[in-house]
């Protein structure tokens, strides 16, 4: 069963990195995206904010058969990355369907939080 | 690839604003909508409470190729607006699709807690 | 706009109530129950266990046009209510539809952690 | 109403074991799955990385009308199991309809922080 499944077009609405940490773990998200079938997915993000044009075109491959928990700090395009502090939303695309699940770790204060959600399908 | 995506109507059943803040953050909750096409979406509010009729009418603009993070407190209509402490439930309905995701920060010890999910779909 | 919306058959695999708290808020788990229409939603609970038959038939109205966040420990049937400290799975159906959205405070250690998602409808 | 319910095939993009606990409770994951029918549930999971082949053909049998809050930690196939701190996913199947939610307690730092998502469905 190595077929891709899932879909190619995803929605998170609510993206923010934490500006700090604090303990043991580095405040940070994941786009967790796997890819099910034999070929690479080819990834584009597209990055909305709150009063400025998107940033668009950022690139990352999925290998076949293989997961990858994407940091969106690790992202870039043009010497542009995402900006911690402020609120964003993520729109991820992919030539092979895939499925995506969003997770932030927040260490803002001493111990720290999660929250993940699937992310939003479009059919 | 500018076209209005989503739906147009969406729930969230768990609503409530903490009454208590302590530590570095306040409790807050967001409703982050994402609008990827390029007309403004004219979003209206819907809240439901457990013994009392629902305040209707709260409305918020979310431009063209835009997210915004929607503190529900900011809220208002006719001189209302959420109470805290209080559980309720949202509606969102749209005039173009958008995309809805609800989170919640409760720092009402003194480490915060998250809690996250995408909103329910009507179609 | 006072119809019913939503699905009359809900699914939440991880059910549990956390045997102890500790700080200001009691651990607890909350069955978010929003009723759009304005005819009162009866449910009926049935309550899956890893190593014994189900509880079946614990019911709730859900007035029209409101919501109910049912605290799960508050919920019983022929004397019977759901016991702490084991895992569970629960199951929802109403006689119209409804939307439903599961949530989980525990503060078994000295903060509170939350955790939410949406029940998944059966159609 | 004893039939099967759900969907045979679910993914979990965000897998991930955490290497460390302390306090009260021990960091861990369950894949939390219903089955409604009467006859018992035979799963599959395929679990992959970022830089490996899967891990296939873990098994593991839910009986009829019961529920199993798995532990991806006591899976096992061939002698392998999930390594701890390591990034995956998870993909589940069935032979019969199920519904599958995914839940992390992570006690890494010394007070707990809780996650949740229901899988994603493949139709």
């Amino acid at each position: 069963m190595a077929q891709a499944i899932g879909a190619t077009h995803w929605i998170i609405p609510d993206g923010y990195i934490p500006p700090t940490s604090s303990g043991e773990l580095e405040s940070h998200e994941s786009v967790c995206v796997l890819n099910c079938g034999t070929e690479a997915a080819k990834l584009e993000f597209t990055i909305y904010f709150e009063d400025r044009d998107p940033i668009e075109h950022m690139e990352y491959i999925v290998p076949g058969r293989r997961t990858k928990h994407i940091r969106t700090a690790s992202l870039s395009a043009g010497g542009e990355s995402i900006p911690k502090g402020v609120p964003y939303a993520i729109q991820v695309t992919s030539d092979v369907p895939v499925i995506v699940q969003y997770s932030r770790l927040d260490s803002t204060q001493a111990e720290n939080a999660l929250m993940s959600t699937l992310g939003y399908p479009i059919r």
